[in-house]
């Protein structure tokens, strides 16, 4: 019997995965956590009405979606106020990421992203062969001056950005990214992920400029929209860049489901409104807690507070595990000296006194003295 | 301002799309079909325990899926008697014959596929850089004895064959796709494509071997189990070359909803047999008035009936559009001399009496002396 024939890549590439997911782990502890606030998830759900509209869309589920997204993208356009001609509908960022780095990277490309940020960026790249370098946080932030550095070195393809940041929930102003656009190298994209957008401060997004065919802007409804699972988002571009996204893209691909339901949740912007509210009330509570208990919260303009327990790597984990034992699900930032942290995201109230009561256990049982 | 950098591939590649969507033809045709039989869905729709469970899953819809899809595969893995390993969850058939051609097709290796079989699997080779060998049907079947001398000749990566076939509806034996199996060319990949094994006659699918690694098997749930717009199936294969696909897979694409439903359409099997029953019927139904009109319906093992109306391409295409201004939306092969044909999906049974009003409208205005 003959051997299967992977291509060179693929057998240069490691078995990994981005991340372990968290029904995996209740698995293994053979329990549910109590409190899930580790994925970046938004606990407070869709929009009632996406709710509606995709539970009365159950039963069309036999119907393929339509494969030109006509609605949504005309949605989107209509909110962002461009021209359906620069929107494309995504299976969520990670696959937005996935069909930019095929159309962009030919094997030993250069990609520069920063070190620490999204793994699934790194995994789309790693899956296309090109080769990554990675520019450490500077002040844990990522570092647009090294970044653009970098780039321009070793003539990178693609420059990923991220803004608001993941995993450490630092932004960068409208300002400062109009300039690292107007710095770009000479054949690098940007690829400007703005997952976290929503709950940014006003004046953190630059406005969309459509004529610019260097600047890809990544849009999800996994996040504040509270549709993670869905798998849909959105990417806004130059028109003649956005077409080349055909050539690629699963033109069926998108659950018809989600497709209704980001339409109705598009159409909610004061359940959006709302849950940013909901998101600062509980970051204000992780912030609280944290410092009753002497750790140190940095800002953020996400749906997470990255909290830095103020010693190395191993102490963060070692926090980070009392807090998986006591049922609360969080996650932290896998590269130094970001993980001197542990990543909390925005909570129901409830987790929120969950957390509050079992985080001084958990210091008390890693040795806070 | 300097150019987008995009790879060989896309620059080469033309921006096709595999269909024009349904949707996209209600649009310009400014009303909605009043059936609609012509992309293979099941116009019967999910299991009700399954459109249930979706209803439900709704509102959880801000979790991220279990990437792991454990609940998923380990249903599938029991109903196929096989291990969890030799499992994974695709995008439906679509996305893992992308995943399959990434994991096996370097640019410029070849591929064979039958001419007029599935366009989007061509979509996805050419995406990759790969060669397409396109081997003519014979006698309405795709042809394994010239598929198998072109992919040993050309040192094909994956010969792709679709059994059931769409889009003649035609089948192979278990006995010949083993042959076809035991006379591989050394280092060929089988992809076999079993959307619509469900319909097909008992003695069709050869029993699952695990232990070969080179076929892999591809099912979905967009078929007879009314989920097309859910975009989830699987791919069987050896544990190893299965294991492969976490190198390219979007770990977290698959919808969370899509997962619910899955789990509860598999184990509705009364319900898929229903359904089974609910296709025959239409089939039957379609075969006689398709006969009545003086057409000759292809036997098939599929959800759909193609109808040879006994002229050239041209003529079929009349009728086509004759039946498509007439509300009912139906395609057709696109390839000569299967273009001599249109294609019918089964519906429901109004939808049966609109195709027997209308059909003798059409061959009348078309000429049929």
């Amino acid at each position: 019997m003959s051997q299967p024939p992977f291509t060179k890549i693929i057998e240069a590439l490691p078995t990994t995965v981005p991340f372990v997911g968290r029904e995996a782990q209740e698995r293994a502890r053979m329990k549910p956590f109590r409190a899930r606030v580790g994925a970046n998830e938004s606990v407070f759900g869709p929009s009632p009405m996406a709710i509606a509209a995709m539970a009365e869309a159950a039963r069309d589920v036999w119907k393929y979606c339509d494969p030109d997204n006509f609605d949504l993208i005309h949605a989107i356009a209509a909110f962002h106020d461009v021209s359906p001609e620069n929107v494309v509908i995504i299976e969520g960022i990670d696959g937005g990421l996935g069909l930019a780095n095929r159309l962009f990277v030919n094997p030993g490309d250069a990609v520069v992203t920063s070190d620490g940020a999204y793994p699934t960026f790194n995994f789309h790249v790693a899956a296309c062969g090109g080769q990554l370098f990675k520019v450490p946080f500077r002040d844990d932030k990522e570092d647009i001056d090294a970044l653009l550095s970098t780039a321009a070195a070793q003539k990178a393809r693609i420059l990923y950005l991220t803004n608001p940041d993941n995993p450490m929930g630092s932004w960068w102003s409208s300002d400062a990214i109009e300039e690292l656009i107007a710095q770009l190298p000479d054949g690098t994209m940007l690829a400007l992920d703005e997952a976290y957008i929503d709950t940014a401060p006003a004046g953190t997004a630059p406005p969309i400029d459509t004529n610019n065919p260097m600047v890809l802007r990544f849009r999800t409804f996994s996040k504040v929209y509270g549709m993670a699972g869905a798998r849909i988002g959105y990417c806004i571009g130059e028109a003649a860049v956005i077409r080349q996204f055909e050539k690629v893209r699963n033109h069926y691909g998108i659950n018809r489901i989600a497709q209704v339901g980001a339409v109705a949740a598009i159409q909610d912007q004061a359940y959006l409104s709302e849950t940013v509210r909901r998101i600062a009330e509980a970051r204000d509570a992780i912030v609280r807690i944290s410092k009753a208990n002497g750790l140190r919260p940095l800002t953020s303009a996400t749906n997470f507070v990255t909290v830095d327990c103020g010693r190395d790597g191993d102490y963060a984990r070692a926090i980070l595990q009392g807090l998986l034992e006591r049922d609360i699900f969080v996650r932290m930032p896998g590269v130094a000296p970001l993980d001197r942290c542990v990543r909390i995201g925005a909570g129901l109230p409830e987790d929120m006194v969950l957390l509050e009561q079992v985080l001084p256990e958990v210091l008390a049982s890693v040795g806070v003295n």
